[in-house]
């Protein structure tokens, strides 16, 4: 019965991801676990829960908690995912994630690489 | 300077409006502001707030609060739009607007009208 | 029946709207009408038509085609839309709609009406 | 300089992913890997390649055409992807990929899964 196509559960709650990120990560040298873990925190950022622990990350994941942490780690030293602290007004501080690092590797305006590809050539 | 780029602000917070509503709408027989209230209530829905007031609406439009019930009221009449009914533990009623018809008509897997014509022609 | 219905097309063909544009167009000046001849124009740019004609655009929408050509025009005057011209190697002059001039008031990082009401404070 | 953010290479060009996926892929028995297999999968779809290959869908991805042909195997296997048969007007027969399996396990309005778990209760 077509009454019952939950059309509207279907539309909403989507997450829209960049596809340049789908196209890029692997010449950024990450892999599809590694992109897994930044869509999960795409998606908790989207929820505003700007800082999920990786037993958040890792609850709907095949991945384990450590290798959870392991990867944000990866992501933090590799400069893609940056940690952003707040001081609020009770002085309390929070912290929250940034993945800026990232977008800006994949949409700056002057990419380094094309720079030296150019340098090369006189 | 690029750190100043507020890309996660860019790429988060999107809307994915079906295009089919964009391209449909006008052969629906819906306006400009009709389906501006319709995209405002899907803001709305995905936010978790399914059930916004016409001041709600209104207060981001530049229609009146009144030109907004009137709006409501017609997307219901001619069967866009419906208001769901629940009742919570605390035997509390609340309701909540269901844009299913809408998608129906737009996504019928048997549309209603095709029929139709194909039946005119024998 | 279950199995007819059209998950695919539901889910694939979707344009996503940035909120902040949905949220802010009635403070830039922008009403309804308006708003959807850039929602239309978005389409259009995610399809690579890059330079969409008012034909085009008002196909299918409930204004004319004039109104439409106005309503670039307006849009082009109060700089929320840009006409960005390319040569080809044949020395082919073609033209494109770019909309950052919009995505610069809202993302802006540094919003210059800000800047000035500090100003009058003091 | 802020005119050079291209804003809009960053809002165009978004792959819009199901949130009830990134949730649920876990309990329906699937891994990163083969998560990111339908991420590039709608990648293609939506640019109405229905049928990429398993070298088109591996070169962005950092495993091997042939493990990719394997995750489809699976996911066909598993009932989650299915491939379609058209006859176009001169008889040539072309296929393309249809992930509502996957879909209806999802959204489907009755879960038979959890009919049948109740079923071994008693």
């Amino acid at each position: 019965m077509s009454n019952s196509i939950p059309f509207q559960k279907i539309l909403l709650n989507q997450l829209p991801i960049p596809i340049k990120l789908l196209t890029s990560y692997h010449s950024l040298g990450l892999d599809e676990r590694e992109v897994m873990v930044i869509i999960h925190l795409l998606r908790y950022l989207q929820e505003n829960n700007d800082f999920p622990t990786p037993f958040e990350l890792a609850e709907q994941m095949t991945i384990s908690e450590k290798d959870c942490a392991n990867i944000l780690r990866k992501l933090i030293q590799n400069d893609f995912l940056a940690i952003e602290q707040q001081m609020n007004e009770e002085q309390q501080l929070s912290e929250s994630y940034l993945l800026d690092p990232l977008w800006e590797k994949l949409y700056s305006p002057v990419p380094v690489q094309e720079e030296k590809t150019v340098g090369t050539i006189f």
